[in-house]
């Protein structure tokens, strides 16, 4: 490449993101894992209420940061922002700027659809979500294009959210939706997903029945916890980088080393082995994921333009 | 503020920078690092030949980003670039992209000349720099501004690379300077200054004479060394930050705590205390400095395009 740094802003790459794009750099990104180099992540904790994250990292042609940011005070703007920078690998310098705060959900809803592709029952039928927010929706959305989802159970702990993000999910995705308590909720699904952001187990391990694929989409940081540790006993782990997810995700609770799902992508590790395999996929997110959305978004771009990047 | 994200490219910011600027910003920079913070530094170290840095952090209304890239294949290009990302305060969004690769020369010579302005004494005459290279030339410009140098004493492994920096520093600087060996640069000198990539020790401690003011420019990296162990019992330690100087600059080799330059800026800790003194300070470089960097090239050109930024 050569020539000035390329930039996208938010409403640019707010436009030009959708679910196969997200779904087809997630699957880019988690088979780089075996190969690429996921950078240690930075957590800027001593903002006062504010925090401020960087994942890095490199694979193939691509070497950046993805700067993340949340701002819990932001009332006319989203309290998430996220930049990629992406560096030009031949030469170290800076090749794009892409500003994705509404491609990040997409990207984080695609490593989702990717676990449950590569991990649910084909015939799963159910989904529960545990969580009524932004990015919730966007889980419903995209687990629903990879399995013959029929129905949509919601839990959240006010039941006027709840009700109102059952609505959404029936606006959005033609789906029929329905807040129930978290116990019917865990045994009806096929597949669960939580994305919260809670520090204790949202359910009882004993509420799993066999069969069912859970991801947690939540936990990516110290503290931060969605299932119940009794889980794991009786449970298939997989996640995206398995020191990373020991270390900020959700396994920072397990006792056994979860399997990387880029290995299950790439034929070098099993998966689910039976229908009555309970399969956990935690998500605590990596540089490869923005790395990947970026370049993918930049050469949309181009593709639109009818140039070349 | 509001709008658009500044991009400031690097032939702009190169333009735009200049000693006055840089040590300005470095003087802000130290003062804020007894009230902001330094997140942890990335050093991306398995890409196979190239190296990838990331030092963040938090001051005032600044909050961000430097990307520091070191590609030795790089033939026609700077080895070093610098892109420092600025997020919005109040907001956690993109405000600013700065390229740096040049700036980060009169960044880093900035911090060497307000440590010597600190610390060296007043009438500290003769200039000794080891080390050839292109940041070696900017500590002599850098240093020669706050002291009445009169004289550079040139210390290098080759000595055609020595001759040749000597006639670079008298073409830039006006003051005669000559190629000597080690010994005799390290006796002589009132202001000595290290700017290499050496792992082990440069010099011999018992060669450095009473009174002599020491900046370790180089040590960035875990096993970079510049000084010799030996020096650190009969000197006064001073470094940017304490921790990181420890962790990853020269002071890794050393017993005790140095002081934050800083801290000896604002009055709140000891400099130098007698004209028989031998102070070191050690610059492991600092996220702070390049935010506080940013920002001036960013008021720099508002205020020379007549608006605001």
């Amino acid at each position: 490449m050569t020539g000035s740094p390329a930039f996208l802003s938010e409403s640019e790459s707010a436009a030009l993101v959708d679910d196969d794009l997200a779904f087809a750099a997630a699957r880019e990104a988690f088979l780089a894992t075996a190969t690429g180099s996921t950078f240690p992540v930075v957590i800027g904790q001593s903002l006062p209420h504010n925090r401020f994250t960087l994942k890095s990292g490199a694979a193939g042609d691509l070497v950046g940061v993805k700067i993340g940011s949340f701002w819990p005070g932001n009332v006319d703007l989203p309290r998430h922002s996220s930049t990629i920078v992406l560096l030009d690998p031949a030469t170290g310098r800076l090749r794009a700027v892409v500003e994705a705060a509404a491609a990040n959900a997409y990207r984080t809803a695609a490593a989702d659809a990717l676990a449950v592709d590569a991990l649910a029952r084909k015939d799963s039928r159910t989904l529960t979500v545990i969580g009524t927010g932004h990015q919730a929706l966007h889980e419903v959305r995209a687990v629903s294009r990879v399995r013959p989802i029929d129905r949509v159970l919601v839990v959240g702990r006010r039941a006027d959210a709840a009700r109102a993000f059952a609505a959404q999910v029936t606006a959005a995705t033609g789906l029929p939706a329905e807040p129930v308590d978290a116990r019917t909720g865990v045994a009806a699904a096929d597949v669960l997903v939580t994305a919260t952001t809670a520090r204790e187990a949202l359910f009882d391990a004993n509420w799993v029945t066999a069969g069912t694929h859970i991801s947690a989409m939540g936990a990516d940081g110290p503290g931060k916890q969605e299932l119940p540790v009794a889980l794991y006993d009786r449970a298939s782990l997989f996640c995206d980088i398995p020191e990373q997810s020991q270390a900020i995700g959700e396994f920072q609770h397990a006792r056994s080393l979860p399997v990387a799902l880029g290995a299950v992508l790439a034929g070098d590790a099993d998966g689910r082995t039976s229908p009555e395999d309970v399969t956990v996929f935690d998500s605590s997110g990596f540089a490869l994921q923005d790395l990947t959305l970026a370049a993918a978004l930049l050469r949309r771009r181009a593709a639109s333009h009818g140039d070349s990047e």
